[in-house]
């Protein structure tokens, strides 16, 4: 448990997830989530896929109950999330990832992520979950899928006393660019189209 | 779209979760949720599977940002899942369920299930993810799990015109009893072992 707290935001890498304090950063106007929020709403539409974003967690501490209106959360607490943010089911596969973005054009920084989701990664693994990271290089305009086994080869490397970053020439060697279209910004499921064949291909050799 | 608002909390269902107002009813003292939630966490603890209740979805409207303390959400209100409660994946299989209590002791009322609930499960189906919901019959102190298929059946034969729950006597005959465990107090897992025995069985024959 090296993780050190405080750590978010650092070496220009931004968590997808726009805050109040202003939109994520992306070389298109829109950010990472927005793409893949986007994709999900199309899969669905056609019956592609079923996969949703996970509500931010929250700790709800004071709620008022106004007569004939709404109830108004008065006081709550952000809470950290146990899981990855996003998870479905796609042709009778589990599909679970997280989405980052990063300013950066030579590596991926690992300092965005948590020990927790990196734990919650190996869980889905264990249970045969595809289990993976959507990482865009903003300034590169490309959008890559990384299965998370290479993630937490590079995670406990860092651990090790390894390098703190995955470089952008084994992303681009390792994971699976993901392609653009029109309706699916982020295109992912072409992507996982790409492992599952690999893992059809591991099966039969 | 015949779906009317405002029907929650009717005919003596409760929603397992545990609301500001007060905790679910009960016969063991503990609310179905509690329950599943600490079979979620054995689970995990024992690598037999990944399932999390997902977040209460919040709408943030407003958040103010002390100096050196956490941030706080001055605002927000409750959104309307667009979702089941629970989901994650075991051995393989994405799995999907919501959890219901009710105090009947002769049916399971339909009016505590959203028309977005049934959408929902219908497109998980179609991507052969195993759907059902948990119903506890409190009273009885009998805890089931009922495949989506069925619910789906009776909630289109209500919006027909037929009748408006599903009698303890289908859910006996077409539902799996849900064991009690020591560590897991709802074994639904166990459950599921019975539906995927199904499956394989109807696949060979």
């Amino acid at each position: 448990m090296r993780y050190p707290n405080g750590t978010r935001r650092k070496n220009n890498i931004t968590n997808s997830t726009p805050t109040s304090s202003g939109k994520s950063y992306s070389n298109r106007g829109m950010t990472l989530e927005e793409d893949i929020n986007a994709a999900n709403t199309y899969y669905v539409s056609r019956d592609m896929a079923i996969v949703h974003k996970k509500p931010t967690p929250v700790q709800i501490v004071n709620v008022d109950y106004p007569k004939r209106s709404a109830a108004v959360i008065k006081e709550a607490y952000f809470k950290q999330a146990s899981t990855t943010d996003y998870n479905g089911v796609y042709k009778g596969y589990h599909v679970d990832f997280e989405a980052k973005e990063t300013k950066n054009k030579t590596s991926f920084p690992l300092s965005n992520m948590h020990e927790h989701q990196i734990t919650h990664m190996e869980q889905v693994m264990k249970q045969k979950g595809l289990s993976f990271i959507i990482v865009r290089f903003a300034p590169l305009g490309e959008t890559f899928l990384l299965e998370s086994k290479y993630l937490i080869d590079y995670w406990y490397k860092q651990q090790d006393g390894g390098r703190k970053s995955i470089p952008y020439s084994i992303v681009k060697e390792k994971a699976y660019l993901i392609p653009f279209h029109f309706q699916a910004r982020v295109d992912y499921l072409k992507a996982v189209d790409k492992v599952l064949a690999k893992l059809e291909e591991d099966v039969n050799v």
